[in-house]
């Protein structure tokens, strides 16, 4: 067997590929939740305080997107994963694979965006590497960030109840959008931009008003996938209300236009939360405070069973289906 | 300026990119020992434990070759830059960039490999990442590990003093040269195996054993650019005696033949440390008790002034310069 471009995809292919080969080891534990658990992250326990730990690597194209560029994403994409587990953002790795004649003040341009992530995360680069691959033998950079944070209370994707409220912070699609659409070079009139943002201050700022049950960023897969993975993990259904998902104008007519569900694309800057019901309209008011939170919404509700279901506007319904990979390439 | 392959080979070179591009973030340091201090890896002080952290990316090739692969080195490397800071690893990530088409079978032999090494090392991989990149957008697999460990007592790797007793724990030049003799399909009678092995055991016996004052493990650019490192770092001359340094005869006549100094090519299981001068036979004695340490010699000693200096058995004297780069690319 051969590995495909879905492999990478972070759907269901990916999954596969994740079950039986990536996640074979013995080895796979640290005390806490570990490689199991297929978390955002995972958190180990030591001497009661609870230390967060995740990784992504970055090769998006083009290097620098409306909205952002692989420096900012590189940076935000870690600090999110930390956010995920209840973790707020300590100390990052840096980790370059770079191409023989990369130009060095693209290099430039990319480190000073990962600083200014960085100071907007409240997180530091405290260690790195940095390899050169001969000419063709790379494509351009790639970034790996690793990251650790504290966690008061750690978070899992996993731990919806019946009765919970699902919300998101904000609106859907972008980042795919954005990526596709400047790739393409497609003009909407409006441009559409990358979400990519640190969401730890809204996620700090959603669990102090109230009770987050479970948390998962809609990166590669998009909604689709986070929400069903979330689903299954917690062994409910989850039910969206149709009209009550926050999408932009331009990235619905981008979709259609494309032949793409901007549910199935990745965001860099957003969170899907199931939280007790008694607390939802604190929370989402608490989200909405936040400079990234302002188009937060509540989006559906938890049931006992199964599966996700949409409720269409007319009074249908049908599945969301995680989909099989995100369908837009190098979209992180 | 465009990046060339000297910027990635571990050496001068490479400590020019370092300086002026790679480390110039605001955001350096979350407490303890940031990046400014260029370690093996950084220490964060949390609640009184010495959180250690370090970063590698692996792009060996070939992927398995005498004495090891990828996946083991990938483990090793970052476990052991974990030890050079003090730190007993315990929980990794691994991040792996791989080809469209690569083969899932042989995925499967590196996971193996992975796990085998992290039994040995103590460690555990706990959380992920997977992108896959179009044919030709990258050369196979490239794996990114990044660690945490646990320092009771960090040690860096600049604070030899005068009166120390410097220590290898090995054999010098073996995991270069099994590299460059295994691409270049020559036989030297016996095979040239990679050295390639997690350390932190030898390194506790060391500290165990009496006071290590500075580590580091010489991996790119070898011994001649650690212990030029350490010297520099710490303001401080080295003299080494080079009838004592550790070489094994056929990565000596392997080296002479390839025309490439064994001590400026990567070790991967080994370490350069500078003890108190009345403990060195006591920490000597513990590293040879180790499995990876029974060659382990007294190489040399710290004096005032700079540099390092090497005494040749005739009486001479030269200076061991640290390498422009690694001479062998791909190493590790
Ligand atoms: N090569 C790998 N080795 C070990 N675990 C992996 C590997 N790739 C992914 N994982 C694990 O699989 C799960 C899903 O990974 P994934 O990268 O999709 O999560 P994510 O980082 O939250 O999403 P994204 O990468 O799209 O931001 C995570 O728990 C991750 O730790
Ligand atoms: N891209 C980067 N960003 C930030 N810091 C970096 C980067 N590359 C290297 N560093 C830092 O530079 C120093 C030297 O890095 P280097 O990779 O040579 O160390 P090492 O891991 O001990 O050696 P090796 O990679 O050969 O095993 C380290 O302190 C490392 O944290
Ligand atoms: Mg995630
Ligand atoms: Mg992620
Ligand atoms: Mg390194
Ligand atoms: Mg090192
Ligand atoms: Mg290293
Ligand atoms: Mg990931």
């Amino acid at each position: 067997m051969k590995i495909n471009m879905m492999h990478g995809a972070g759907g269901a292919v990916f999954g596969e590929l994740l079950g039986e080969t990536l996640t074979k080891y013995k080895n796979n534990n640290a005390g806490g939740i570990g490689l199991e658990s297929l978390d955002d992250g995972a958190v180990i326990p030591i001497d009661g305080k609870n230390i967060v730990l995740t990784t992504d690597s970055h090769v998006v194209r083009p290097l620098f997107f409306p909205g952002g560029d692989i420096g900012r994403i590189a940076v935000c994409g870690t600090a999110n994963d930390l956010a995920m587990m209840g973790g707020k953002p300590l100390a990052l790795t840096c980790s370059m694979i770079i191409e023989e004649g990369f130009d060095i003040e693209i290099l430039e341009r990319i480190v000073q965006s990962m600083d200014s992530a960085l100071e907007e995360a409240g997180a530091s680069i405290v260690t790195g590497d940095t390899k050169v691959l001969a000419k063709g033998e790379i494509d351009g950079i790639a970034i790996n960030t690793a990251g650790i944070g504290i966690a008061e209370k750690p978070v899992r994707d996993s731990a919806l109840k019946p009765g919970d409220i699902i919300i998101v912070s904000g609106t859907l699609g972008d980042h795919g959008l954005a990526i596709m659409t400047s790739r393409e070079g497609f003009d909407f009139g409006e441009q559409i931009r990358s979400d990519v943002a640190p969401v730890w201050n809204l996620v700090n700022a959603a669990m102090q008003a109230g009770e987050v049950h479970a948390m998962k960023d809609p990166t590669r897969g998009g909604f689709s996938n986070a929400i069903n993975e979330m689903a299954e993990k917690s062994g409910v259904q989850v039910r969206i209300s149709e009209e009550s998902l926050p999408i932009r104008r331009s990235v619905r007519s981008a979709s259609e236009l494309l032949g793409i569900n901007p549910l199935d694309v990745a965001n860099e800057g957003k969170v899907v939360m199931g939280v007790a019901p008694e607390d939802a309209e604190a929370i989402l008011a608490a989200i909405k405070k936040d400079k990234y939170g302002k188009d937060a919404a509540i989006v559906g509700r938890v049931v006992e069973g199964k599966s996700v279901i949409m409720e269409t506007g007319i009074g249908g319904e049908r599945f969301i289906e995680p989909p099989v990979g995100d369908p837009v390439p190098r979209v992180c």
